[in-house]
């Protein structure tokens, strides 16, 4: 059974209590169970970590392999825009990353719009609130 | 039912048959026609057009409202980076927009960093093949 | 009689139509109509041109002289700020052109206040809704 | 009777006086006198302020509310690419006001291409010589 | 008894009168007497000074040492982002000043967050509506 | 009582024992002191937190509503120019918050100019040594 | 017998006819033959296509290997500047492809000095006039 | 006799009183004095005039012609890199002008590089301390 | 004896396990074995440190002067290009820094040629693999 | 008999034994040879000139005229995008000239598609391999 | 006697041979003429060097001080804006240096506004023609 | 026995005679010294060349391979940052270089960050004083 892990950085564990206008009702809770169902499913392990510290978010990615895993779905959060260490901890373990971001990083301030990480992954998907978790699943599942 | 549109922009007719490297051997046929099973499944109505010319999409999407969609994926291939027109037309009939792309631009030069058009639609897809077609289709049936 | 040309560019026949907080309540064919009463006054004979193909426009300037056009009123839309090709069809026919905007272009996105057409005009005018075209009109009868 | 007032900035007292090439042959009388039978024509009363100081105009437009002016035409010169005060004192007052420029701005030095003040403007009239003021006049008029 | 001038620049003299949601109701009368008020209780004596022009801000800042001042707070409104000569004043005549904004410049537009002035300061209150003017009493008092 | 959480970034643990030249001789506990005792006299409650770590930072940012502070002071260091996600967290929070600095900010290098988090802050306070936090206490205490 | 395809892009049908400073006398039915003449000589064949839209030009291009095509010489026009479709069409069917332009791109306007076109062409020729689409053909011919 | 005035920007009072490890320790009349006698030497007429204000420098330079003058020296200051409303007067009464610094801006911050003046004058003498203007002197005497 | 500090930033822990054709074949504990060899030979203490977390880091180097090490080798990895809290710990301490990368990060992506660490050590060396710690030891044992 | 010069700036007397990916493998000797053939076809008399010193090259350029060249083929390599003095040379001496390129400088490194010469000639031929020589000789020879 | 060195950079040979409506027709051999007689009136040995080479200059410069010169004159034309070999020449000697341009650079093209060699000069002068070198002279014997 | 190559650039052979502060006190004679010692206890041959030519650098690159060298240690001085003629001879004779400085690049001007050099290197040190020098001679020897 492939094996699949979930990272969230910081301030997404604020998820459905803060600024709902933007990032919607749900808490990341909400999403973790509704992302297990799916995995379920798909005949998918899965397994979720969220961290505000990037220097855990790094050293979690490096572990990943050696635990199994074959897949990665990381939304940074705020460390998407600032983290080349995140960067390089995928690049170096060289595993499958998709980049996920519950709203539409491209309508906000344009600081937002650049990410250090897309460029190491398979894709992105913004914007399409926890579904993005969702089909980045179905996607590995593939 | 529920009516979706797909726009394909300039040389996406050309899928399967150039730099198969960056976007796979499947023709644009081909995943249409994996989109429209897709959309069998999820009860939707689908309907496709290519084109290589900004003028034709611009009026093409003009009109998606009348003729009763209520939502409207789009691959704008290389006017994503150049065409203010087509982020005024979506905007101008404000119909849910999802932006699709089958590469994964953030990977690639710099000038395909920049989307006219996300800041209107509500997400983005890149880098997940033709499966960034069907997971928008998701999203609209959601 | 002096002939005029209105040219409107890309998403303009859906004024009155869309955004009316930003673009008025009136339709094109409602300006056109006002402009024509305008210009009958005027003893002007003016003639329309919609199009949201920046060829089409490209190619409608560069008829206007030898059917016997003397000055050109445009708003460009989009195409103002991305279109190299229309600055030199107006350049290259060498006609009389005063560029238009329904709207402000300087209270909006910041990519919104460079004009490739403006350099080539004898003049801009911005933000005054549908008396831009009256009073390029009344310039021209001058 | 609405009351409109006209001010004009730094070394349009020398119109008529220096660099016809650019600006034409009219003095700025010429062209108030101009305004004045226009304004009469219309049924507008007006009145005008030319000052090479920008506190100067900063003050004058500080006062045209509590004066009774509905209405305010500036050509702020040199002014429209250097002061923010200005700008802020229009926004300040909050008075309805059409930028004016006899010349074509945008065909010019590169530097005279951005306005502080048109953001805050209705719209602005660049290059069509003494008659933007006359148009800003029609505009104030209905 | 140490002697502390406060200059205000251009507009502010509209406080309490413009755009309230920005800068409060108080007016610049009103906050004068209550830096009075606090200036008595701290052993200071203080002097106001409000001008639009920015000429009339260097000469009076460069005769402040031999009127035995001993600090300037200024709130250089709209200058703060293009006065170099109140700067040059600032650092010529070598008084100790603090600047001050009533609303917060860094959350404003792009052009407000650079000041020309800060550089030459003890240092910037932005933000505290009139209470950075009282703060910056006491720490003269101090 | 009103609670009032403050907090200070990388090397401000460092203060009084290093660069004096820039920051001044008092330690950071020195300083903790004179807060704690201009809380006293305010009638406000303070808690203090220092950490070099950023992920730390925004942790305790998050609990600081649901532990009872309604007010935030803080002095992100070198952080203040490069962490999205503390400014992040306060926004997300959604807690009244004043920047202080120690040194001006705005005399140093150029890329100390540029604050993330002000623009999510009521206010900043910067160059006026420990009495930044002293007065930012005095706000919250209004 | 070799077969090489000339494109001309917007506003090229004018020559000839404008700003004969710049471009010369020649119209492009006379370049035409002259390539024409040339060809014979070169035992080439050739074919010429001459549009003012964008897309057209992107699906002719896509057209060209499977009509036969090996050698493609183009004369963007104004779309150099601004095409990233027609990029990617040449890169698509990837054919052999030498860029030319009749004045010297690189001495007008600096927006004229970035080629979208020329990374993914063998190379280009500006300033010669019509002599580039002749060397253009000779290169091909070796 | 040839009449030549000399025009002084912001703080340039202060001449001789303020940053003397930059400006020098002499006086601004010292400097005028040793301009009036080198004057006399070569049989030419000086003026003089000082002002920290933009406006009334505009309004100078407009009055030179008709009162006889045929060469301007001129001390900018701060306007330097600022002003592009004497740069318009300037260019617009077309007066034989000559810009001095007494520093070298070249070698001060970077925003002194820079000047709106230059472009308009015969020519630039920078950091030779007052000889600067005894220098133009002699230039307009040749 | 002189001791020196050996601080290893983020993913350097994956030496010789990732990316070999960049970082090379051997291991942070082959290097780390080489150093000490190295430091024996040379008659200086070594002590080693690696983390993936910049708050960490910044911790560590503070301790650094009061735990009687005289000299620090960091090799910053991601951070060199994104801490301004490791450059401040650093300029803090005041302690002699040798900044080490064991690829040549000026023939790397754009962003890797900016450093924030080089400007307050004494020197940098990038692109001799292991020997980078090698030749700094050395440096510090002169 | 015309006269041509033809120059080769600094690493082009390599050609043939470097980089023959990007350079072909023909030597300058070889290249020179068939320049010669040409010439002689086309009844031209040709010299030629190689060296890696810019201030050589300026030297040779002042020469041409004088002895009797009316043409000037010039290939200067790495000081196509540093040298204004070879720049100043071929404006001072007025000589025409064409700029050639053997590979394609617009699908190189980023400052390799600057020209500080390209300007100042008649035109660039780029990416034709020593054909662009041969082509700028017929050029001449028309 | 005070010695004083004339540098003059590349192409100033060509003086009063090219270019006559930027620099004059006045020869270099003129100039010195007039820069030797100047000279002698007051009682300054001079001597003078001119080469197109980079290098030379550098080297040149270096001989200075041994060579007894305790003033230097340079016109670096083109070097102005590329050569930091002579800016660190200058300043290695420690020798004091005016720069002196015949022409107005700063009316010129936006490259030949910045000067590499300025900030370690005492001044410069430019565009008044060949007194700039007298007036250096005259600077360097008071 | 292993030969390598020493060029030091423009303005190193006054080391030790300029800017001690900067540059230290050792003549470039006292480094080449110690280099030939260490040069000798590492069985190595060396040579040295100095030169404050461009083109001289470059021609002697070019020769290396073909005497026998098979390492490079360049110290390109200030065409660190204007050159890329050296760039290009390093890269096209494909030789094995080591760029040194004296100083820290990275702690003096901007400009001196840039290196056109070392991305064609195998690395690069700096502030190490002669010491980079050595450190480059042990790498080769290894």
């Amino acid at each position: 059974m492939k094996k699949i892990f979930i990272i969230n950085g910081p301030n997404l564990n604020l998820l459905g209590k803060r600024e709902e206008n933007i990032y919607g009702s749900e808490t990341l809770e909400d999403i973790n169970k509704k992302i297990s169902q799916k995995a379920e499913e798909l005949k998918l392990e899965v397994a979720f970590f969220q961290s505000n510290s990037e220097g855990e978010i790094v050293s979690k990615i490096q572990e990943l392999k050696k635990e199994g895993f074959s897949g990665l779905i990381i939304n940074p959060g705020a460390y998407t825009h600032t983290s080349i260490a995140i960067r390089d901890a995928i690049a170096g373990v060289n595993i499958n990353t998709i980049e996920v971001h519950i709203s539409n990083i491209h309508s906000r301030e344009e600081f937002r719009k650049q990410s250090f990480i897309a460029p190491v992954c398979i894709g992105q998907i913004s914007g399409l609130s926890y579904f993005g978790y969702i089909y980045a699943l179905e996607y590995f599942a593939n």
